[in-house]
């Protein structure tokens, strides 16, 4: 029987995961660990400082005071026996996108990624809205996308990250990352003793969305399933980063 | 006047980021915008959900009660004259490696990566080792990276992730990301009022340290100096999963 393991951002009693969980039940058993309430922002943090509560709700869902990363190491370390361990983790559905470099934010994102490192295929969703969240049609897509990684597998070390444009879908195309030109809009308040608060919001503006990018994707109305890679490692640059001289520099040496 | 941005995820009163602080000053005008208290793990996180506090602490020193990525967009975009953006970002120095996989769960990388994505070259620092913190060598290594990055410049949406050997410094090699096989180890134990709470811990062990690896280089006595992208697209996976027939299925457009 094909195991699976579903976790979130949005806290585990969000729409989208609740939509995503339902669906999922087509294709094998599921299993739902994620946070207790919402962790949007918590990109792949792992809570070490404190401890962590695991509230069992029943024989299928476990609640965490933590972020995804949390919920999925937990997951697959201490609630799941290891001999049941998941065929695949499955995280979203997003209320929201996770596009460009808003990726390494995302704490849906990290969800799949903590899988995938612990040897797990993952795949993300996210839902590029702010209302009227057309569920139905993104777990729909959850499904069969979560059917073929099953059949084809992933390259190790590779995750899918799927967004869901609003409105009707023209179809699938595979991406890369775009890359965002926003300026995040930071609001200042007081608060009721006279002290000022911050609050960090986003404006976008001129987002880079040149073809084959996941922004455009999405502005076209096409599903955006873009490959990351847990290995950040930028290849291009060890060339010409290798040959500063300052690398062979004896003085460098002499100081440490 | 060169303008360099201190950022940390050990907090702002921790060794690493004063002696780096120190160090900076030969290079420029120094400010330091880091958090209020430790932030290990803090990965990308930025803080939505909830306002923050800027606490000012003199005329160089702001202290903020959220993560390393929270301070540096705050320093960014609110703190620092627009006129007066850094130069560079220098975020560390860590108390403890941030090697392979593990990059991805470090506040200290991620103050380099917000950085980064927001205009202005980032370099993580992290000193590997559990006590006897070497920060004269980390410093001085740290000097010689800025000043060697404030001149040649990085590629844009690139980072360094430096990591420095305990005991003596053989000299620097430019890495890859290694893999890190370890598997967790969560403990449990139970409170003053009889419940369980759970501890996420971690026990290496198989690390894979192949050469060119940063694993390696450390291993060997070597300064890693890892070059990170804020882009994490698997460029390899494009081709293979954009084959896989599901992305013409009209299945999924019609149930979509």
């Amino acid at each position: 029987m094909t195991r699976i393991l579903v976790t979130n951002d949005d806290g585990i009693h969000s729409d989208g995961l609740q939509k995503l969980e339902e669906a999922m039940r087509e294709l094998g058993d599921v299993y739902v660990v994620a946070p207790a309430s919402e962790m949007s922002g918590a990109s792949h943090s792992l809570t070490l400082a404190r401890p962590l509560r695991i509230r069992q709700l029943d024989n299928r869902h476990w609640a965490i005071d933590g972020t995804p990363t949390d919920c999925v190491t937990l997951a697959l370390n201490k609630i799941l026996p290891p001999e049941e361990l998941p065929d695949i983790c499955v995280s979203g559905i997003n209320h929201g996108g996770n596009l460009g470099d808003d990726a390494t934010y995302s704490g849906t994102v990290a969800g799949a990624l903590e899988a995938t490192i612990l040897g797990v295929p993952g795949i993300a969703l996210s839902l590029v809205a702010r209302d009227h969240f057309n569920f139905a049609a993104a777990a729909s897509i959850a499904v069969t996308a979560a059917k073929k990684v099953l059949e084809e597998g992933l390259p190790e070390g590779t995750l899918l990250n799927i967004n869901i444009p609003p409105g009707e879908i023209k179809g699938v195309k595979v991406t890369r990352q775009g890359i965002k030109n926003a300026r995040p809009v930071i609001t200042e308040h007081i608060d009721p003793r006279g002290k000022p608060y911050f609050w960090i919001g986003e404006e976008y503006f001129n987002t880079n969305s040149a073809e084959g990018t996941d922004y455009y994707a999405v502005e076209m109305g096409y599903v955006s399933v873009t490959p990351l890679r847990s290995d950040m490692t930028d290849h291009q640059a060890l060339t010409a980063i290798e040959t500063w001289n300052y690398l062979k520099e004896p003085e460098l040496l002499q100081k440490g």
